[in-house]
């Protein structure tokens, strides 16, 4: 068995489809890795790729498409709600097959090194790659996002791990470190209400904050301007605890209480096969449901 | 890609382990298939076991698994609820890559043909490799059981397709063909009430018949008597129209109207990735969740 790591960097450019296929495109010409996905969100005007590679096929198409970002996006035309510092705005790396985290830890910096020497960009490691505890959280690195960084320049608590001390003139900053794998799972109501949305959100991080269920569930309520509804945006950090279904049917279950419902929900991005049937156990009890009795995996 | 045909003889034998490992262990050594799974049912004293692989493969393997059957089981001394006519009863032959299903009936033949010749076993063919129209349900080739068949002889409406014209001492007879892939789905009931699971089982095929729902699902109710409980048993042809999900509902809801509980569902055998991806969509109705964003198809 090879080893394989998934890399799944979000770009600050989510409207102009032509750009986001040429890093794409820049991204899938690097290397060997494969494309699984990827998806551009008009609303908050960014987009993410999924792909998988051995380690050093993911380091060469991260810089690569890093490089291609730096190249076409200007982030001082950008506009977007969601909080971002980079053309390339954060590069995680997630171990999938072969893979320790610290495997994971060592080819994130080797990625953030070529950033850092070759495209000008001021480098910071998050997640497990934190070199600064308060860095772990990607939160507390973008706060403010690269208007407010602009205006408080990188110095002091603002030093960058790598790179230089400014930012770039036109590519920002970006974030680089290895995580566990997520799911990024939303769910759409049939409502333009974005309050109902956000009091989901709020219920779902209560509910993990006591323990209660959702552990591990990131939730926020936004609104799609694209489609005028409203969104409870989840990321799934700990999957094997909770699935799609658990954080659906407590949508579905708030969301009818709210007097409204679900519209549907969607997949970000790629997910592991063990995660949908976790899903599937959690929805159906299935005795003798695994990996191994899915055909697919035998051919 | 290469041709992959998969493969689930039901053999007479469901409560001695020993017998069922030598049948598998004589599957797996007569040629490169993979065993994807194989189970015993103590209750109707059967078992199942699904493999897959390359056309030769099956041919090779599907015999030597009738061969080891012939050998180790004695029909005369078989109790069980489940009508019966052979020690290795029915081997369907379902066509899952680069195969047409005509592609899997000639297949059928060949393996009816080497089992006719070499282990003087009378051979129907069912399904879509009937060659008698009446003989495409395997209710109606299997009707009055082994014990019927001898009473009755094998002249005239029962004359087999292929063989003599007599039952194997021991081993009875045997059903070969090809068909669609279908999922052995249960539903476990918390209740011993055999009557609520016959119930529900008439409401499923009543809700088919009438085109309502449950397209092409094949239900039963029966009674576990190794575990004191009653089971909706069903098979779904039609994975498309039909998923689990939809099966595991209606049961669930129907159960619930007559006042008991669904203890767990259990899957018999292997499934299609696709057909599981079918169910978490009719549950949760998930944007962008398709095969290819299954990470693991990548690796």
């Amino acid at each position: 068995m090879a080893k394989i790591v998934q890399c799944v960097p979000n770009f600050s450019e989510g409207r102009r489809p032509e750009i986001v296929e040429q890093i794409v495109q820049a991204i899938d010409g690097a290397s060997d890795v494969r494309i699984v996905d990827y998806s551009l969100d008009e609303d908050h005007n960014r987009s993410v790729v999924t792909f998988l590679g051995a380690p050093e096929d993911i380091r060469a198409s991260a810089f690569a498409g890093a490089a291609a970002a730096v190249d076409l996006i200007d982030l001082n035309t950008h506009k977007g709600g969601h909080p971002r510092i980079g053309a390339v705005d954060v590069i995680p790396v997630v171990p999938i097959r072969e893979m320790t985290m610290p495997d994971a830890v060592a080819l994130s910096y080797e990625i953030g090194k070529d950033i850092a020497d070759n495209l000008c960009l001021p480098v910071y490691f998050y997640e497990k790659s934190a070199v600064m505890v308060h860095r772990a959280d990607l939160a507390a690195v973008r706060k403010g996002g690269y208007e407010g960084m602009k205006k408080r320049g990188l110095s002091g608590d603002s030093e960058p791990d790598l790179g230089p001390s400014e930012l770039h003139p036109t590519a920002g900053a970006v974030v680089v470190g290895a995580r566990g794998p997520l799911i990024a799972f939303n769910v759409n109501l049939n409502t333009d209400d974005v309050k109902i949305a956000r009091d989901i959100a709020v219920k779902i991080r209560k509910s993990r904050d006591a323990g209660e269920a959702m552990a591990g569930v990131k939730a926020l309520g936004v609104y799609l301007k694209s489609r005028g509804i409203a969104q409870v945006s989840t990321n799934i950090t700990q999957p094997h605890q909770t699935t799609i279904y658990d954080v659906y049917t407590f949508v579905e279950r708030e969301a009818r209480a709210a007097g409204v419902g679900v519209l549907e929900s969607e997949l970000i991005g790629g997910m592991l096969e063990d995660h949908l049937i976790e899903a599937v156990n959690a929805a159906m009890n299935v005795r003798g449901l695994s990996e191994k009795r899915i055909l697919d995996r035998w051919m």
